[in-house]
């Protein structure tokens, strides 16, 4: 078992009463063994981090690591525009294409600060993007994408209830629980509009079933899907699925813009989860969500950025950022202080992964996922100390993500002074570039047919 | 004259008809030369640039370098109550506390890609700004702020009118034009609110007989502005400012969001500028500027990040983002695209500060104030070509500040990979982080008494 011991930190705990405190934590294997003002325990490995941020790493709630590549690919179009023009490459994938999209968002996640992440995968080669997260070293729930009522579809963007299912559930008992439990299967409905209620009920009963296993959805992202979902089921979209049985501690809703009080008591009633994308909603002029009014009715809001497309970063500290101004716009500047925004970007999202107990803050006992960063530099700058300057406040607006030097994960270090032990950052770039060329000829030779 | 030869870069010149393509530049003493594919003549200095795209620096529209040190310590106030506690700040600078404050400012402003400025002071100790913008080789506008009607608030914030003008009249007489032209001055009238109509006049007359002097003033930040405009001077803000003449290609005014069709008609008719600060508006709930509406009644709008308190940076990169984001918000995906978007951080700011002819796009005659960036690695990949995937976007949407790694700024090299070469970065950081402790010395004492 590998020891860690982290050395005179201001650790930003995040835990029940926000405690902040300069200290060390000792790791023991992947769990957090103690955090004190000085721990004089010998350790394999010890890291200085005098002047230096210590926070539970970021649980990046909502992204679809099968579009990392197609970054960039849409940009200034509207939302059923822009999933013309991505879904036109998305469902071109090869293995080995998926596999590089992967590795690329999660490379730029660790970057960044992120050790867990939730995916939505695409319909086909789900393996890829396990192996890719499994070799990472990164935290997952993941699962390949559920298509089964899209009849009126384009042939490449359909599948029957059987294979969906049959597929899925081939990857969960082949994914879930896998690496010491760091990779777990969520189901990936699609949305509301292009899934049966038999494939939502069958999910729903094998996630109960299971436990750790999520269901990751969408719902009311825009406008249009509200009126689409009255015509298909005479009913909103959280109404619909508490109608079904599909809500809960385990089913996870992004974006919920276009939801009203009804779909909130839902979500506040059955403790379904919130994960809510600022960059993605404003740029595809989706909207934005009224989270400090979720927040208020005790629902729980997680951040994310969405696919790379629809962003253009997996960057959390981009997300903060937005997710702190996009409110005070709304609210006016006392709206989603601080404190609150960080608190979406890990307790949040522990919470709708369903692993509050485990990750999303610094406690004894909980799994070492844990981020260290300088001081912010010339762009955080003048800092009289962390205490004295509220470093909460920094992170969310001042901080970017070079600040982001070493990522442990699930007790092992997987970034070092921003250099990532775990894979190979040039070759991934490389890879990325030769895959989206792939993707590309493939996309023209099947329109050139 | 030094001679600064740019080999093999990816030129984004911006000019009229968004020429872009690989090639050199051959800079003579302060001016562009000449930029052609190909470029064989010997060189004092050559900068390979090759995976590398070259832009037109930055021109920061809309900063108050006084406030750099007062970064984050207002955050989550809405916009009266933060300007109490910013003001309090403020106005007790000492001269020494004022240059550690500009040098914060204008060291995070080169790394991030600027390399203009317009800027408004603070009441006294202006010579501190100038000094700090002298030694530092940025380009600048600037100039003290003027407060002659303010009988209504604490005595640090009063001055006469005559004094307003006297000092402002001196440090114009020594400064503008200073530095072979990189140095030029601009009255800076905090607001109309706090402003004589006699001052305003007097103002205008000196800019107009001063080419190259311009007016820097705040319009339309917040609702209540116009309520208190109407009931001052029985007019708007534009309105009022041309009934007194105080219009034209010479004055520039900051945020522009409480403005109706009838000042849009002022602003379009006369060549007044708008200031356009995303960040700073959403921050503190004032609003989102109609920017594309703008646009499309020729009036010139450039970009800016106001102070570091109501930001919380001094970055381009981020303003760009956000500037795009929140307009596609409200009119759509389609609004602003990554181009406009460019243009106004850069042709947009050198017409304001009324230079369009001399910098904001690569030219041959052109002054050189360039920046190289890479390729914006792990987060702004996959990138086939700069071509095939429109570097223009991804610099909007996917680049961060520490893609730039050179900027020359008047011919001369002022960053170099990274490097700041005026300036010690760590000296800032440590002089700033003294002079903030100062501050709040001083305000606390005063209290005391």
């Amino acid at each position: 078992m590998t020891s860690i011991l982290i050395k005179n930190g201001y650790l930003v705990t995040m835990d029940g009463v926000g405690n902040r405190q300069y200290g060390d934590i000792l790791i023991e294997g992947r769990h957090i063994e103690e955090i004190a003002p000085k721990i004089d325990a010998p350790a394999e490995k010890v890291i200085e981090a005098a002047n230096m941020v210590v926070l539970p790493g970021f649980v990046q709630s909502h992204i679809h690591l099968c579009q990392s590549l197609l970054r960039g690919q849409a940009d200034d179009q509207p939302l059923m525009e822009w999933l013309d023009t991505i879904t036109s490459l998305e469902f071109r994938h090869t293995p080995e294409t998926l596999y590089a999209s992967a590795r690329i968002g999660i490379a730029e996640m660790i970057k960044s600060g992120t050790t867990s992440v939730m995916d939505m995968g695409t319909l086909h080669h789900q393996d890829s993007i396990f192996t890719a997260i499994e070799e990472s070293g990164i935290r997952a729930q993941a699962g390949k994408a559920m298509m089964d009522l899209t009849e009126n579809l384009p042939p490449l963007l359909r599948e029957s209830t059987e294979d969906s299912l049959e597929e899925s559930l081939d990857l969960m008992r082949r994914w879930h629980g896998k690496a010491d439990g760091r990779i777990r299967y969520g189901f990936a409905p699609r949305w509301q509009l292009w899934n049966t209620t038999g494939l939502l009920k069958e999910i729903k009963q094998e996630a109960d079933a299971h436990p750790g296993v999520g269901i990751h959805g969408h719902a009311g992202e825009i406008e249009y899907e509200v009126e689409a979902m009255i015509a298909q089921t005479g009913m909103r979209n959280l109404v619909y699925l508490e109608s079904i049985g599909v809500v809960g501690p385990n089913v996870q809703m992004a974006h919920c813009i276009w939801l009203d009080d009804d779909e909130y008591r839902v979500m506040s009633e059955t403790g379904t989860h919130a994960m809510h994308c600022p960059c993605c909603n404003t740029k595809l002029g989706s909207g934005i969500a009224r989270v400090p009014e979720m927040l208020a009715r005790g629902i729980n809001v997680a951040l994310g950025s969405d696919g790379a497309p629809s962003n253009n970063n997996l960057d959390m500290f981009i997300e903060m950022r937005l997710a702190s101004l996009i409110q005070k716009y709304r609210l006016g500047a006392e709206a989603m202080p601080a404190e609150a925004v960080l608190r979406m970007a890990t307790m949040g999202g522990a919470k709708a992964i369903g692993m509050a107990d485990q990750i999303g803050s610094l406690e004894k006992g909980k799994i070492a996922d844990i981020i260290l960063l300088d001081d912010g530099g010339l762009s955080a700058s003048p800092l009289r100390s962390f205490e004295e300057d509220d470093i909460v406040k920094r992170l969310v607006s001042s901080y970017q993500s070079g600040s982001v030097r070493t990522s442990i994960i699930d007790g092992q270090v997987v970034m070092e002074d921003r250099q990532l032990l775990t894979m190979d950052e040039a070759e991934i770039i490389a890879d990325g570039k030769k895959a989206l060329a792939d993707l590309w000829a493939r996309k023209l030779a099947d329109e050139a047919h």
